[in-house]
């Protein structure tokens, strides 16, 4: 990045009060930059910082009233916040898309196509038989797999594994060590008590604009023709296992170390917590609130319901509970002592009823 | 694959009805099957497919009787599913089987012997003092330290790791990203409080017909002729640690993200569900079964338990506990409306005996 | 390795009784040893091995008295366990550091600098601006981003991702598979149920003397100019997540599978056991030790404490609610019991006083 701090207010929209010219190589905090940097004040409480600031510019709102002399270069935009997120998001743009062209050695197997404005990492794989679409970026020492798809703009980083035959959509990232398409967990229990492979012949589709965290697996359907499918949308947090037949509806967002047992249907916006497990063969409602570490072990038939505990229930009635829980021992001294009571006072009824 | 209708029956025992000169490529379900596919039907409620199915080929029950015109052929068994069972594994051991030869560039170090029929993927890396048996399958990315040995027939996909001195057995599959032989977790505190690094001596071995998931990590055992040890015809899902000293008898079968610490034994034919966490320096006994997400604190003696909870205790008492932990709240209630009746029970019954 | 007896004699600081001359080449167990082999006798019980063993060499206490005949060489020491553990660890050093050198292909960007002694495996990837130290082991298939740094002395075993921009310290250890400085998990919900990728454009710093596991995941901090921060000392265990923003204190261990979300601040010399989860934005007090699959919802501010449950709470108090939760279903039906006798004394009561 280097544009002059005219060239940035341009972008924004905003106006120059000060020298225009100098070069901007960087964005930083209002209380740490240095010279060729910029930065932004909106909250009133870094105000003094903007008087020794050594950044050579600052965003700051149109009505902003210095009390001091001011020696950087302002900005003058009506929201600096906004603006600064949107010099951060062109920043984060230039340095993730400036990965272009293709380092040696690099493997590409027969019959494969890929599109244009591509990067291929050094020590990348690419198998037989592979599309992959325009502005893909393939990370070094990526695997992908024969008759494998990939739309464009998806981003692989570095380790990714693409097991062969799976589908992945445009505008996806997937983050390092992440594994597509290893086979489904089936085995056979025979009689002498050791169990046979099942082989797993479907394969993975994920769909457009989804995110899959670092080292997180996602296994392959068991049968031929049959599909795990992450839906358009999804966001899937690192280490997390997604077993085969899965499918994880539109939107819906899963935090690290989840785990989804075989065949289970999750619905569209769900919010799966951390560490959450969820059984096989289950069918999981829209917009469902799984709180951290909860068992989920049958299906959740109404929207909207926000659960806990092992296995899960409604996650306020689990708190009340907990709250009992904490305090067992107390209810079971309580118990035993109103047993006392009861037998005296009984022995007593009696004694005067005799 | 590509047979003619007339091989596939040849080789399932089964009879042509129709043109078995028809090549096949491929294997797909009625509903969905295409030219140049099998199908076959063995559920009666699919029976309308097979009038309409685009199929070249569909197994059928001896004596299926067609109610309308069918225009595939037919190859005629006593058992369509598992003919067809058959047949989808001929067609994973052919794409399983079909990668040999090696691809450039890889690295293999000094002294190491490699078998027969070997697949070794590009940017493969072998040791030095390594062997490896024959038909072994090595993908791209795969690392094998110094001093490993590895049977005939095993497959390593992309990205494994087995750190040196590890000994894998024949005919196992080790899934993309999973790590074999890392350090255990030993560390000494320090009078300052901090920790010294003990130093890692032993190995790990792996038996025969065993597959390890993706990204599942085994540590090395700590002491010098010592090792980690998993038993032939174990299955260990994605995801799980295994820790020094561990070991897992003999068709134990550990499902995701499921964690065993350091100097446990696991006895054979063990059912371990996800997310389990087993602790360190204990035994479990043959044929237990651990409910998922459970924690084990102590030894399993007896056989062929199920068990739940943290701690676990038998699986039927925890949802019989756990039916009344959802209703605390109101035995809470219950209890305190007692305490007053019986108070008040009593003062009557004092002011009755006075 | 290889000494002769009298040469690990003069580095133990004993005295040789018998042959010093034979040459040493492993370490063993007394029961196992071979020729070429040296051992140790400390633990009385093994005394009976001394006088069998074909180990060329065994180490033994100063006034170690022989009962019967033996054949080997004796090392006389003051501590032969302590003894034998500096031989086992500079055998380790020896192992560990024997890797120096450069192997091809492997890869380098420009404008990288790389210190002395260093070891590159085949297929590692150093991207550019990279700043590496000396003696830093760098195994096959590491994959290092651009403007990474390095201390020296620190290990990067096969596998192990750097994100560009983290900084890691000196005498580390980067287990195989782990990932440094991978995307936060953060996304902006959007009006029509999707989420925005928030641009997350912090590093990582990971300080000296830290070891982290295998297949272990640490993200980067959300902010420009901020950090997820990994104190000195710190041990984390295998397929740990740490999220955006985490600092952990100095000296804290973590067991495998734990996972911390993001912004939380963890002291030091923490304990944090097995499949532990620890909420996002809490403060966790020094010297905290946290049990094995406890959920940690809220900030501890006390040091010192130890707690369990899910949301966790002092240990022994969560044992004693524990043992009265088996118990909950003979709770609940002497409650059912309590409450029929109370009503009948009260229906004999209300009689009497009538």
């Amino acid at each position: 990045m280097e544009f002059t701090i005219n060239q940035i207010a341009a972008m924004l929209g905003g106006e120059v009060s000060g020298d225009g010219s100098q070069k901007i190589k960087m964005l930083a905090k209002i209380q740490d930059a240095k010279t060729g940097q910029i930065a932004f004040l909106s909250n009133p409480k870094y105000e003094q910082f903007i008087y020794t600031t050594q950044a050579s510019a600052v965003i700051v709102k149109k009505d902003f009233q210095a009390r001091k002399e001011i020696t950087t270069t302002l900005i003058l935009v009506d929201d600096p916040y906004s603006s600064f997120t949107v010099l951060l998001e062109e920043y984060h743009k230039m340095i993730s898309f400036q990965k272009v062209g293709i380092e040696e050695p690099s493997f590409i197997g027969t019959n494969s196509s890929i599109g244009k404005n591509i990067y291929r990492g050094a020590f990348s794989y690419v198998g037989t038989n592979v599309k992959i679409g325009d502005s893909v970026k393939i990370y070094p020492h990526v695997y992908i797999g024969d008759n494998v798809t990939i739309g464009d703009n998806t981003i692989l980083h570095s380790g990714v594994k693409v097991y062969s035959g799976s589908k992945i959509g445009s505008t996806c990232v997937l983050h390092a060590g992440c594994v597509i398409g290893s086979d489904g967990f089936g085995f056979a229990p025979q009689a002498d008590g050791s169990y046979k492979t099942i082989p797993q012949l479907g394969n993975v589709i994920v769909e457009d604009r989804v995110t899959i965290g670092t080292n997180t697996v996602i296994d392959c359907a068991t049968l031929f023709g049959d599909a795990t499918i992450i839906r358009q949308g999804v966001k899937l947090d690192n280490l997390i296992q997604i077993a085969h037949n899965v499918e994880v509806g539109k939107n819906t967002v899963m935090a690290a170390q989840a785990g989804v047992s075989g065949s289970t249907k999750i619905g569209e916006n769900n919010m799966i917590a951390g560490q959450v497990g969820i059984a096989g063969h289950l069918v999981i409602a829209n917009n469902t609130s799984i709180g951290a570490q909860a068992g989920i072990s049958k299906s959740i038939k109404d929207e909207g319901q926000k659960i806990l505990g092992y296995p899960a229930f409604d996650i306020k009635e689990y708190f009340r509970s907990y709250a009992v829980f904490k305090r067992l021992p107390d209810l079971n001294d309580r118990l035993r002592e109103l047993e006392k009571k009861v037998n005296t006072v009984q022995a007593s009824a009696d004694s005067n009823s005799n």
